[in-house]
């Protein structure tokens, strides 16, 4: 998922001769760059605010809070909405493609982050609106470009990727386990023990076979009981393969990376036999006792 | 499952010399084959009006909705069998078996699919059979022939299979665990807290040990609170166990589709005997001796 | 648990020189050999005895049913009791050392099947002794010893057992969290909001981590809620180590029957220079082409 | 964490010389070494006081129990902490560096088991702080250094500390979606159905996403039960992650482990250099090119 932003990111930057003025690139170092200074004090910032203001959207929506506070929560909102509302005008006048960062994932967000304050202003009945502003949280992931955990994130990301298939096929025998259950459970309890129709059934298998079970409804019949019985130990199986898939997916993205950092067995070869699979450290071969090529520099941390 | 699924298509259409008429050979191809333009177009209007179907099924159930839009619910389902019934005739003229067909799994689910519309109109009392419709959901597997998530569900059959004598031996120790624990709650806590049976002693063990835990029945007293507390921390431990059943299965599983494609162990064959799947380093065949070629450059990723 | 229970069958068959009568040889082979067909049926019976039985344990307890058939029950069980009476009495006089045989495991829980409908006939008040017949269950694993299940439970149980001494370390940290989250639950949501206790907080604290959740007992106040949101994540990664913990066993006791079973790389050497590691069904040395050593024959199924 | 306990608690005995008297240089051998007789039985006994002493904090929050045996529990304590004390004071004598020991987490832990008793004496209304001493729980931990458990807790803390990146990320993302479906849900179902606010709706997603549900709030119109099942799929795959990063992480200690205790990747040393961890079929140093010893004959299960 980072990975992804990342690359919508990098693409919005790198792409084409730069035509801004010198100030816009240096704001757009500050803005965009993490590696300077200015960039991570920047950083920091706009995490502090993008936290301050969802915390109060929460605490807003808290009746008791709400009643007590409601001056000094207006007032932060609106500090922190003009605050929002120059840091997306400066994003887009800084960005190398204006037109392309507005369009973006990021670009979206950060408009959808200003927008319901101004739209409440104007329409009285928008305050509804104001809860799109938890959509702010998404822009913490930005931020995340600063760390070394952008590669973690990208091995997550690829591990879920390499899987996808796979779960794709689990899902649709999971979503056709659950309405067979739930259709038969509809038969076997009926309306007058809680499952009222057949999308209630089909909730409850949800809630059944993700072993979350709520207890809102819940069989009440023997033979409901016995099917739910069957339905549980199903669905304890069925949870094992999941973790599975991720699992095998992971061991094969680490197996990935480890490969083009170059550090796995075998990046080097015997000028002599033509062995390969040198541990990482081999200066000479293993089979032959030649002397082995040097290392290749280390292609970056992948 | 999905393999399953394939190897009965398969083995259906492929047996003996095919003596049909020509434009039943046509129509077989549009009907069970997805590699023609007709053929895609046909399953994707298959899926949608199977989608259709199973929603108003579901929604017939919902009794709000049902008191409303009766009539076109009504005349929406009898389209639709009348549909199902017109593709289920095309599917038994153009099979090149039809009496295998009709005995094969999704013959007799096909068949499912459009009886109970007809029993009902015969029999007042048979209403209920129409809840049977729910099973066309089947059918969407039959499109699962399709797409390349064939080779995953074969992937994740084949580990599930690999690993069915230790799910078994595991669930023989779950359920006799189960047994024990439910009777032993059922002596603890007694009728008057909810244990009323053993069965039921037996019932909240289940949903406890799968950590279902709906609530409707839960230990009251002291020590039954405590023996739930050993039950819970035991479940825990078990639940890793199928997890690592599977997980196991499935790295299994990758390993030996490796080996089939060839693309781990080395791709090179012996130019003599026609061996495949030799180590990484080998420079002889395992086989017959011969020497073998030089390795290949790197091809991809396989 | 099924590889212990066989030990302890075995070590109780073969010690010492056989000085039994000849009938009782052959007696001894039909109840404890499976390999033969007497064998096999006297098996398949005592199965279905079992099974049979427990339901009756079972049924006896739903108050509806047994007032109905409180009769036929009481007679069935006479004549099961009968009958594991004597199996008891023959297993004793077939067995090679019979107060071996009555001092195993197997031995106590045959006993404990029949014992209680004795006693709860001398004894009026005993009556709630006979659930102690569920205990039969049990001896279901003896039929275990049939079948090839047995070698999958050994790698299940091994798995287990080398992963004993981190599940240790796991559950000394588990029982420290839940003792001091409970604690702390305790005090922030008081008597007042069903934390009773310090022992009703750790029996939250336990139905918390393990995902249980039956929802008798949850926070009520603003800071509980928080606490429980800290604790349940918290045990969302927990969950995730006793996992770990048994895949990598489990991946271990596979390699290691592999290993045992001969198959894996690397059971035999070439005899020029030496190399391992050869594929199962090398008959060249994949390094230098000379021919290897044959197979040795496999050494039994681990 | 036992690894990091462990650390300090050797930085703190072996650094600088020991200026100690002889006495109290025997007193830390028994009070921190476990190796000798003296050094097990202080250990046991130690471990029977603390258990002791946590089940007299729990049995005096029940309430029943609490009336009924005031007095007894009330010396109990007394009796306890007066140990404690004494030992806190021996362990201050005999360390090499008291003010050392005395900053160390241990030494902090064992401060906070006795103080509050002293402090609910002087100040009426500490009676609270008692509670405390359930902190007591944590110095068992101390005693893992006695056993080979320490090894084991090495890998497992080795394995989470290897994850803790692709945690942190997998954290991030948890929590941002936990936010992002409290909020939608508490807009989708309203303070009517018990979603009286956006910390609540989070708190619901919580039990939800981690498959706790306990049930005290559900989702009860349409579309929120719609959402909640969309909600649950998504935990159902979300709870595979942590379980493959920590899988993924313990194979990798293992892996690391084996490596350094020189078990695997061949046990023969370098007769020039002295390098170990050679590849199975190395014939020649990769440090040094020497010609390696002979494969020894295996040396076991290593």
């Amino acid at each position: 998922m980072a990975g992804a932003f990342r690359h919508r990111y990098t693409s919005a930057m790198s792409g084409g001769t730069d035509r801004r003025a010198a100030w816009r690139v240096n704001l757009g170092n500050v803005i965009y760059d993490a590696d300077t200074p200015a960039g991570r004090a920047f950083d920091l910032l706009l995490i502090a605010a993008i936290v301050l203001s969802v915390l109060a959207v929460m605490l807003d929506s808290v009746s008791g809070f709400q009643r007590r506070y409601a001056a000094p929560l207006r007032d932060l909102e609106w500090a922190l909405t003009v605050l929002f509302t120059a840091e997306y005008l400066l994003r887009l006048v800084s960005a190398r493609h204006p037109a392309h960062y507005a369009r973006s994932f990021f670009g979206v967000v950060d408009l959808l982050s200003i927008l319901p304050a101004y739209l409440a202003l104007l329409i009285p009945g928008a305050q509804v609106l104001l809860i799109v502003r938890v959509l702010r949280l998404l822009r913490i992931f930005r931020v995340l470009k600063l760390v070394r955990y952008l590669s973690e994130a990208r091995v997550l990301s690829r591990a879920l990727q390499a899987s996808l298939a796979k779960i794709v096929v689990f899902l649709a025998v999971v979503l056709t386990l659950v309405v067979l259950i739930g259709t038969l459970m509809y038969v076997v309890e009926g309306p007058s023990n809680g499952f009222t129709s057949i999308p209630t059934g089909i909730y409850w298998a949800i809630v059944t076979l993700t072993t979350v079970g709520y207890g809102d409804i819940a069989p009440r019949t023997g033979w409901g009981k016995a099917l739910a019985s069957l339905a549980m130990i199903l669905g304890y199986g069925i949870i094992a393969v999941p973790t599975g898939i991720v699992t095998v997916g992971l061991t094969q993205a680490h197996a990935e990376r480890r490969h083009e950092d170059g550090t796995s067995l075998g990046a080097r070869e015997c000028s002599r036999c033509g062995l390969k699979a040198h541990q990482s450290d081999a200066r000479y071969c293993r089979r032959c006792g030649e002397a082995l090529p040097k290392v290749p520099p280390a292609s970056g941390t992948g």
